[in-house]
């Protein structure tokens, strides 16, 4: 097989520049690589003409229109059937790419996303999953921003698809799975969180269900698989860069405040990089949009051409490992292209920016 | 004045041993305190006799019963009224403790402090709140877990207390005030917290209301206080614990990791020495209980004696300023002890453990 990968060439903080670089880096590592390219050719095509092998692996689709960073997902359903986005999204409905990657506004491509190619059989709402590092492996982390408010009946899909990306994508033999809650204790937590062990706990599905756990052991790894609503998720995420910046900015000035330190700092350079590389959220960039009839992939908004190569180094997995398809196996259902409950809407503007 | 502390002698992993040691800790720093320890005199009489400077300034209240660090909130009402937590609280109902402080399981010494001291005027539920590090300065966090779930007044009244807090603890002049959501527009997150920003906005208090910030705003410190759910509160407080001792571990790991490494950290070692000091956990030990009438202090139940020492010097503060009588001005409500809200029990199995 050989990867198709839509680009919204427009979105993200500095685009077009980083989706013609991030490719150009994905394609070294996927030489088979093809991309369909959705933007402003008159930008665009100045940026792929410095990377010949890229050009030639590239189809280029003009627009002139984009979606706003700041633009409400409901307005960008309207609005933006034009957009650089939109274009990347319709490219995989059309089966003329197989995956669809985009550094822009999250809440517009998921609304795009589920508007254009459903929720899988069985998934009511898609969830947004990535990897966070962790003391053992990468934990996988759903949903990071998609649903605000979520139902039991969400919560429990979640946990579903997060296992299978757990065995699909990371190669977890028995991925343990475990919803995210205040304490361990079974009476912990609200309704929610509660109706949603139960609904997970007796599911019959052969899901390794470690119960609950707390903030501190998504960076513990000790599960493979860490379940939450999408407003609890995307704290946790957004917390866990926050610490972690913070972190970093008081390691160089405890080093830099001081002769001794700065000596420290010259002698200890290797070992200062190598953690830095470590927790390079550039790294862990790109999460997947997991549930819908086809594979799309966010990428952070304000990162550079490596961390945009490294979503579609996501994508890339996604596609090769199968991961949709294991999905909808593992839903014991059979595939229901346009089936009632995958039409419904987005509760679009409640997703994340 | 001279502080009284009621301790609950037993709560707390290395209870009773960090407890008394913590005290003597407090001691020494501030000379004035008083103590009413509560426990089993058995155990807590010859640890008092190693400190006879504390012993000197300490009343003890011997009981054989403790709450369990698993026992659910509403039994812990029921069966731990001989308690040495509930002895500790039923001091400052008594008026002979000033504030008391527990290492123990949070959610029953909510539900204790609810029933026996009542909430302050105009308050419906108590949140904990606590100080986080940041990138400028202490920055003012709740609910760290009291309640799982919260109403838009809920949060209103959090905001109003957490400035107060700023103001009387931190000593910040017009201290900025935010509410934690999933993006800083408007139209993010679910109704509970647009709701409660409508409340702050318009409240016609002289609060410098921020508006919505993103879980990364934490560690950033662009505000001075933080408001959320205690759901949401716990896991970023978890969440900000689990990143910064991954962090630390793995930094660790990295120095061990090569000769040129170990060499850079004995060089280094004073600079990563002040860092792990401004990252050390038990100097933010101590979360209070806002919004009762008395003064009541959690400490981290994994704590060590100088957790426990913080913990107390946090109570010692929040006494010296005056915390609660300045809620009780800003509400701008007359005291009204035992009035009908503050009467309600506290739906204590919700609150984390």
């Amino acid at each position: 097989m050989r990867p198709r990968i839509a680009l919204d060439g427009m979105g993200g903080d500095a685009a077009p520049g980083i989706v013609v670089d991030g490719a150009a880096m994905a394609l070294g590592r996927h030489p088979d690589l093809r991309f369909v390219l959705c933007g402003d050719e008159a930008k665009l095509k100045p940026l792929l003409d410095r990377h010949p092998g890229l050009r030639a692996a590239t189809e280029l689709r003009h627009t002139d229109s984009v979606v706003p960073a700041d633009m409400k997902p409901s307005v960008a359903l309207r609005q933006g059937r034009q957009s650089s986005m939109r274009l990347a999204i319709d490219a995989v409905k059309a089966g003329e790419a197989d995956a669809a990657v985009s550094a822009g506004n999250t809440g517009a491509m998921m609304a795009m996303a589920m508007i254009v190619l459903k929720t899988l059989p069985g998934i009511d709402r898609p969830a947004i999953a990535s990897c966070l590092p962790s003391r053992r492996k990468p934990v996988v982390m759903l949903d990071l921003g998609a649903n605000a408010e979520c139902t039991p009946e969400n919560l429990f899909q979640f946990a579903v698809m997060g296992e299978v990306y757990a065995r699909a994508v990371l190669g977890v033999a028995k991925p343990s799975v475990a919803l995210l809650n205040v304490g361990t204790e079974e009476v912990k937590g609200d309704s929610v969180v509660r109706k949603a062990a139960a609904l997970v706990r007796d599911s019959g599905l052969p899901i390794h269900y470690a119960g609950f756990v707390e903030g501190s052991a998504i960076a513990e790894g000790i599960v493979d698989v860490v379940v939450t609503d999408g407003f609890t998720g995307n704290i946790a995420l957004k917390v866990t860069e926050g610490t972690a910046s913070l972190f970093t900015t008081a390691l160089r000035e405890s080093f830099a405040g001081s002769l001794r330190g700065r000596l420290g700092y010259l002698v200890g350079r290797p070992a200062l990089t190598a953690l830095r590389a470590r927790f390079d959220p550039r790294l862990y960039n790109g999460a997947m949009f997991l549930g819908l009839n086809g594979v799309v992939v966010k990428s952070h908004g304000g990162t550079d051409a490596v961390g945009f190569g490294a979503a579609l180094g996501v994508a890339v997995e996604l596609l090769q490992k199968g991961t949709n398809r294991r999905i909808i196996e593992e839903m014991g259902v059979a595939a229901r292209p346009g089936a009632p409950d995958s039409d419904s809407a987005p509760d679009s503007d409640m997703a994340t920016g």
